[in-house]
């Protein structure tokens, strides 16, 4: 077994018990996995420490000029998998390893970070390490509380930092070029046999809470024609919202949650409440997507005599990568021998951050039958040690 | 204001609490409004006693042959209304009375039941009243409890009855017809300006639980094309089930509840499980229906590339009623000058367990917006008189 796999074993001890891995954001679990791979990262002559906001940030400050910053998380969901953030950023550790092997003598520092919070499954401070990085001011978030009650405060005190400081963590200034390394968490490049997926865009998101009213009735005494039937009309919407993404390049769109009221075999849905959630990768494939699905659900509606109200419950822009670091990434495959295709991240990362503030660049490797957030996320030790190699060789051609 | 008026206001004052009317089976309050009832019976000169299955039953035993039994019942959902069965009740007593007015001199005697527990809302004993006086046997059921943990023999207990001797309560060997005034609780006579309907069936139904499974999946990084989403394959059954209702006549479907996992906005949903509710008023028309139904959600999962598993949750088969009641019935709405249509009905009676045993009709009056099960339900003074007359016309004719 080679140092890398060794180092995601070694990782994935750390636990707070269920099956597969459970690392949330400031828990102990977490902290003694930050202890070990502190321990790692100075054995490989880096300069590491945990910054006010939760980041661990290893340095190598070789050369000068802006920092080439190699990042990703490694808290994870309750009961996740091994890969989803671990492999960036023991992925970033082997390839500090592999320049060293290759005798790159860095003209720029190289940084690496483990990102606190990416996941947001506790305290909804998602993306909480890398957003300060940048320096976002997220001062009064710390009375959050967890599903125990537990405030961010709290568990920020038990780890010696303070909500109110986390800006300290802000060092954005001094990077020059963001790159993450990923599994994919889709099936896209298993399904193609494509070892290396260049992510050209973090798809942006709107998510709405529909709500559709019609009438209760009796199912046996209301005719079919006197009907106002809330679920028929919701299921209407779930198949013209999938149809709009079907007719779009890269889009996606999902009903995920729908409840029906009263809820009784024997009587006809008064309301219905679904969630939408649509996804593309530019700011114009989003607005596409929004647009067409107000309008086709409100066509439904009227057609239905039902009543329609759309609530959004979220927005995040389209998050473009960095053309340059598409082809520096395609160019590092390609020295590899691995077969690359672009394709953009239906998920969110630590990368959508720092897009547009720096130039940030993304790399998966193949998730197999797509899974991730699951016990069974897998991906190959081949496969893992091939994303480590890419990365590796994009950060040698930033700071040969 | 009327006696029948009176009467109805007088019965809906025994009640549990909350909004309009509880009287729950073998409760308190219903056994307070029997008490009530008894007094009212006996004043109009019948013999009137509580049998073996809680059962009301007074009798004018005039002449001889076998008796015309009018019946329904004065039990209620939880917070239901003042007319559902009650007015089936309180309006035999007032054929009753006509009868006298009228100077009938029945050749057969004449009956009146209000029948046990016909809302199966406390034991899961739907019917318990009317199918003890048919011969059904019901013993064994004494062991299930509502939902404070009673069970129905302690219910039974307190009133004096015992669910192993409910057998003592059949009677149906003296009855010649059964005749059931009811409201409509649907919205049909009131659209059409009826004054009575003619009930030709009550609807046979079969009801089924289905489970859809496809593959829980990352809403952003699993493309269109790759899902098997479950909630869109039953959304595309709901649309199925209606059509299949709509293009038929006199037939309902209905899907009343609809449960989606993991029901996460983000989640591509793995699993659905849906309630069948399909309805006709022939054997042939249900058989039609199920087949239909059957066919049409096996196609939907072989192209979604979805599970489908099908139970049967209940079967209940269409009661016609007798021809030459449903014509006696428009005899007697003609001599009151009432119009009147036939319809079938949507809902269960006690006319379904006299079906197929002795001649059974039934005569709904309009039901304001069909709305019942609820304290809105309301017929008009003059909509309730006139289904008492009608009734006690039907009934004269029977016995004249």
């Amino acid at each position: 077994m080679g140092e890398l796999q060794r180092d995601l074993e070694a990782l994935a001890a750390f636990t707070g018990g269920g099956a597969g891995v459970t690392r949330l954001a400031w828990s102990p679990e977490l902290r003694s996995a930050y202890d070990w791979l502190l321990g790692r990262c100075r054995r490989l002559g880096l300069d590491a420490d945990i910054d006010a906001a939760g980041n661990l940030l290893a340095r190598w400050d070789a050369g000068d000029g802006p920092a080439v910053l190699m990042g990703s998380h490694i808290d994870t969901v309750p009961e996740g998998g091994r890969f989803d953030g671990a492999l960036g950023v023991v992925g970033g550790l082997h390839a500090v390893r592999l320049l060293r092997q290759w005798g790159v003598e860095p003209r720029r520092p190289v940084w690496l970070a483990a990102f606190m919070d990416e996941e947001n499954t506790r305290f909804n401070t998602a993306l909480f390490g890398s957003r300060s990085f940048c320096g976002e001011d997220l001062c009064g978030l710390g009375d959050r509380r967890d599903a125990n009650g537990v405030t961010l405060a709290e568990a920020m005190a038990a780890w010696g930092r303070d909500p109110e400081r986390h800006g300290e963590a802000r060092r954005v200034d001094e990077v020059g070029h963001y790159l993450e390394l990923h599994v994919e968490q889709g099936p896209r490049l298993e399904a193609a046999g494509t070892d290396i997926g260049v992510v050209t865009s973090i798809v942006g998101l709107v998510g709405y809470r529909a709500r559709v009213t019609g009438r209760a009735n009796h199912a046996g005494t209301t005719p079919m024609r006197l009907r106002r039937d809330a679920l028929a009309g919701a299921a209407r919407m779930v198949l013209a919202i999938r149809d709009l993404a079907r007719g779009r390049e890269e889009a996606t769109a999902n009903v995920g949650v729908l409840r029906v009221a009263p809820g009784s075999s024997n009587v006809v849905p008064g309301l219905c409440e679904l969630s939408i959630d649509l996804r593309a990768p530019s700011a114009a494939g989003v607005r596409e997507l929004d647009e067409g699905c107000r309008a086709a659900l409100g066509a439904v509606a009227d057609e239905e005599g039902l009543g329609l109200e759309l609530a959004e419950t979220y927005r995040l822009p389209a998050a473009p990568m960095a053309g340059e670091l598409v082809e520096l990434i395609e160019g590092a495959a390609a020295i590899e021998g691995a077969s690359a295709a672009r394709m953009p991240s239906g998920a969110g990362h630590d990368a959508m951050v720092f897009a547009g503030r720096v130039p940030a660049g993304m790399l998966f490797v193949p998730s197999r039958g797509g899974v991730s957030h699951s016990p069974d996320e897998y991906s190959s030790p081949a496969q893992c040690e091939m994303g480590a190699r890419v990365l590796a060789r994009a950060v040698a051609a930033l700071v040969s």
